[in-house]
């Protein structure tokens, strides 16, 4: 007997990754292309095309699973439009890979694979409920209860990012002032060191090395991040009532200078019954390609974006 | 053929009232048994069965909804304890009524009950998913989606009324800071007031009465009150994407006071793919006896809190 395999396809800032996957979440194979930034619709289609052509060797493909920043509309399965690819809008991505292979299609933001894969592959599948945080460039989140994702609305179910952690705060990406994105991402990590010091960082590394090296200007800003991202987090914990959270993302590298200060908070800010059966902890950092693979283990063999 | 009716409970401050419903909504018959704060375990259940007995005449009964503050444990229907009646402890009520009348027994957090109320009631059945907020004492919050209350862990979901609105902020009952029930509820009015003034009302009437006769003290407290309530509203519409939310509680019958800066506020700091389909208004402040038989007549007759 073959075993069931599916494709999982991350679209990410420069460039479309696809994998292939079993049901134990084992990469098989790989394909990488990159994007730039003066791309047509057609010719991103192409490029989504082409990074999963190679891949589709004969075999049990279960279906093809994409994941990509917003905005977006899960239900019809476009892309709307894309903050590194500005050209693009309004991009038909299921239905024109779906015609193209002749396999199902399940299309959702990025956050929304990874608290998937999280909870298929990273250890959280024991629990009634995650909610799993990216901490990247900007924050996203996804909440999977008794292994069903909530989407929400087209796709744009537990955007944490764009909670309000501070009334009349730090303008954010979004328009708004005081998201939690922009306290504690790499976005919100730089700009608030420029704020204070008009020095312009290149990225979170940089960020952190400074707190690590005893810049008392950083620091005071991963505090206040860290107090800003555990309220936030306790409002979400008292709507959703996880048994685990599941932070991820490229801001965990430095999970050694923040997370044991960030846990302890949560911890102490939320209802004792939530806080008695609550996990928290650092994810494994899966391959986007792996969470939007598990958009197609999780959903079966029913139609695509169902 | 006889009609399919329900027994909804409404354990209150000083009272329990219930009322035979239809599924129509429609209150057949009613009973109510005061309570007092030297109650024991024992004969606050007999009160609970005293004011349920008189409506069990010889029709169809689907059942018994209850719903009460919390805390308590949905799953293994005990009250855990209760502001009002402080002698009780881990009151069994779910399975002493089930014994004692033999039918089944939901019993839901009192906020919970009146999402579910207005889901069947209350003009939002056509909603995909509807957010209720209960702005009375302090601040309630249920969720329903697809006809599904989110009862979250042991009924404990949806505590809109502890998300954080002001880091640092006032205390709160909970003995957290900034909890938004200390921004915009009775207690959080009255409190602000007496902080600002050194003034103690007795109740919300007379704070908006303040506000209607040009207290600028109280205008200013009621104004940084919505901008609260409009920014923790934003953060769950961001989590939960619902497609109405719906106001209720004692709170909003001062609406003509905050309900149009309020409304305005949600919709300008929302996504607008979830503004274009929201809808916001004030509900029909159904009883509570009401939302309680709406946890029958939502769960036909599977087992008793399934």
């Amino acid at each position: 007997m073959k075993e069931d395999l599916a494709i999982g396809v991350d679209i990410g800032g420069g460039s479309v990754k696809a994998g292939l996957f079993n049901r134990q979440g084992k990469e098989l194979d790989k394909s990488v292309l990159k994007t730039n930034s003066e791309l047509s619709n057609a010719r991103f289609l192409e490029i989504i095309e082409n990074t999963i052509s190679p891949l589709l060797h004969d075999n049990q493909i279960l279906g093809i699973g994409i994941g990509s920043p917003g905005p977006l509309d899960s239900e019809t399965g476009h892309l709307l439009s894309s903050a590194n690819l500005p050209l693009l809008k309004n991009v038909p991505i299921s239905k024109t890979i779906q015609n193209h292979f002749s396999l199902p299609v399940y299309y959702e933001n990025d956050a929304n694979c990874a608290a998937l894969g999280e909870f298929h592959f990273g250890e959280s599948d024991s629990y009634d409920s995650v909610l799993v945080l990216t901490l990247g460039t900007g924050v996203g989140g996804g909440f999977v209860e008794k292994g069903r994702l909530f989407s929400g609305y087209k796709g744009n179910g537990i955007e944490i990012g764009h909670m309000t952690s501070v009334i009349g705060g730090a303008i954010c990406g979004c328009g708004q002032k005081g998201c939690i994105e922009s306290y504690f991402s790499t976005k919100g990590f730089i700009n608030r060191y420029t704020e204070k010091t008009g020095v312009q960082l290149n990225n979170a590394e940089e960020f952190f090395n400074l707190v690590r090296s005893g810049d008392s200007e950083a620091k005071t800003i991963l505090d206040f991040g860290i107090l800003c991202l555990a309220e936030t987090v306790r409002s979400a914990i008292h709507l959703l009532n996880p048994e685990g959270v599941v932070f991820v993302g490229g801001i965990t590298e430095s999970w050694d200078l923040f997370g044991t200060d960030l846990t302890n908070q949560i911890r102490s800010k939320i209802f004792p019954v939530l806080n008695e059966r609550l996990k928290i902890r650092v994810g494994k950092n899966l391959a986007g390609s792996l969470g939007a693979a598990s958009l197609v283990f999780s959903k079966g063999k029913r139609g695509s974006n169902e």
